[in-house]
């Protein structure tokens, strides 16, 4: 494995120093992640984390993103699943539909709510969502550091054609949760994006990063809304030459999720090629899978001189998020 | 099982008619409602429930006394524990307690929680106490009417030494819960009593019920609270004849509970006659155990001319509790 950024040094102000910025949806970027923690220090590596998915749930503010990235980082993730906490139950959820109560479509595990009810009280504490984080960061003993991306409320909405021809405007998670992605999506918006403002340190880590990951998350539905957030487009496209995406498109279909539906509603194709289309202005560097070996020279021209890297990208274990990290880290920055 | 209280008759406003009204507690009063509803059709009963025991957990109200009586009258109650659901885990309290959270050494169970989180939502929707503890009934299956004593915030505090000799200042959850009970109680307080109004409808149930019932329940704990709330003292001494107080006292201790640590506080023995005597301007009539059977002509001594009834107290079971519920009827108002 190559050497990565600057030494550390000591007496210097380690705590301040940011190796890695990662931008991050859930499940794709929490299996990456622990990858990258295995080539990068915990402490060296940034997280901006998608809260255009949050939702408040039986009154408990729900960031499904951060949480995601939180439980793989911690290690408390269900790897079979992918979302939530191992060994889950959910005993609380099934009483509340019993109970008749609005909300509890959006299945909330016992364990699993510890972290909401934890994160509700220090937000009723006045506490920010980057605040809050950061402590339930301490407490799940994750070095990394979790930024949402904005404490401001974002919500990504959908505009869809429904299965009676009706077009209905819903919340990013009654598509997906509720509804399950059955609907033809016509639009995506990232509903209080303009007014939000980045979240305290998201500027200044990507400015001071030897290396910006774009994880393989889904471009639609957790990156863009991160890029959304005013500012942060455009300090990622200056660090363009350290920026590398990893293609969350594998032969034409997303890993999970529905990254299928949502890029044709923004014109672009369901593959490698149409992810890093999607990307072009951003990156220095994109890593493909193996299986789409052959989109690389289009890819090559897309990227005007930036490296695609081919190796495997479906993370089915440590071993291999480990190994892809490694790959992404060796396309950009020092020593590049 | 002798009759009791006005025919029901076709056509009148049977939804407005309060044939028994309980002051209740929880555990104790959960035992004996559910024998009361086994001898009174449980929608002409109307139960005023103690909530100066009352506190936020995670952000959440829990009333546990009408929490109790509500699992006790759905038949969802632990029967051997006495308190909370029956089948019941403690999973998210547990990773609450791993989490380091504040209120978590009050145990909240998963199926308990979505109690809470339903009426934490109602609170949050405007609702009074009073309409979401009507809501929650409802979507128990209970047609009984529960009211909380007030809508307005009580807080019983105790003064208590410690172990090591210092004062404290604690809420009677601290007590009970936290600290086991431990410290010498030196004075009562129900904090905010004074400037509470008694939830809607209770003193005009009081005034128009057939009976009043004081269920087996802490009198210093759990009755004294609603007694304490401005003008239903007053209406349930003007109901005298129409009242009826089961001791929780058999045999010079409590069933359950501190009654035993909190009695003498107030300066009244720990025994059916103590209890007796704590009431002794509000009742008709009395119900105590057959160990007791020697205190009674003492007893009603002390109860000027009311009727002292010598049962089986003791709620092992509903049959038990509806034999007891009927004795307790029979003792007061109309045919008495």
């Amino acid at each position: 494995m190559r050497a990565w950024g600057k030494p550390r040094v000591a007496g210097t102000r380690e705590d301040m120093r940011v190796g890695v910025v990662a931008l991050a949806g859930g499940v794709g970027a929490g299996k990456f992640l622990r990858g990258l923690v295995g080539v990068v220090p915990p402490e060296d590596v940034t997280v901006v984390v998608n809260t255009g998915d949050d939702l408040v749930v039986h009154g408990l503010h729900v960031s499904p993103d951060l949480d995601s990235v939180l439980y793989w980082l911690a290690g408390a993730m269900d790897r079979e699943r992918g979302w939530g906490r191992a060994d889950e139950s959910f005993r609380t959820t099934a009483e509340l539909r019993r109970l008749g109560a609005d909300g509890a479509w959006f299945g909330l595990g016992d364990l699993d709510l510890a972290t909401h009810l934890l994160r509700a009280r220090l937000l009723r504490d006045g506490h920010s969502l980057s605040a809050a984080t950061a402590e339930l960061a301490r407490r799940f003993g994750v070095a990394t550091r979790l930024l949402p991306m904005t404490d401001d409320p974002v919500a990504t909405r959908l505009s869809v054609i429904d299965e009676s021809g009706r077009e209905r405007d819903l919340h990013f998670q009654e598509y997906w949760v509720a509804r399950e992605a059955r609907d033809r999506v016509l639009a995506i918006r990232y509903v209080g994006a303009d007014a939000a403002r980045p979240a305290p340190g998201i500027l200044q880590a990507v400015e001071e990063a030897d290396r910006i990951v774009i994880c393989p998350s889904n471009p639609i539905a957790s990156i863009d809304p991160i890029l959304a957030v005013p500012g942060i487009r455009g300090a990622v496209e200056a660090a363009r030459d350290r920026v590398v995406a990893i293609s969350p498109i594998i032969g034409g279909a997303p890993v999970r999720g529905m990254a299928d539906k949502l890029l044709p509603a923004v014109g672009e194709a369901v593959s490698a090629t149409g992810v890093a289309r999607h990307y072009r202005k951003l990156l220095g560097a994109y890593v493909i899978d193996r299986v789409d070996a052959a989109a690389r020279p289009e890819i090559e021209g897309l990227l005007d001189g930036g490296t695609v890297a081919v190796v495997d990208t479906l993370m089915v274990d440590d071993a291999v998020a480990t190994s892809l990290a490694a790959a992404a880290l060796a396309c950009v920055g020092a020593g590049a």
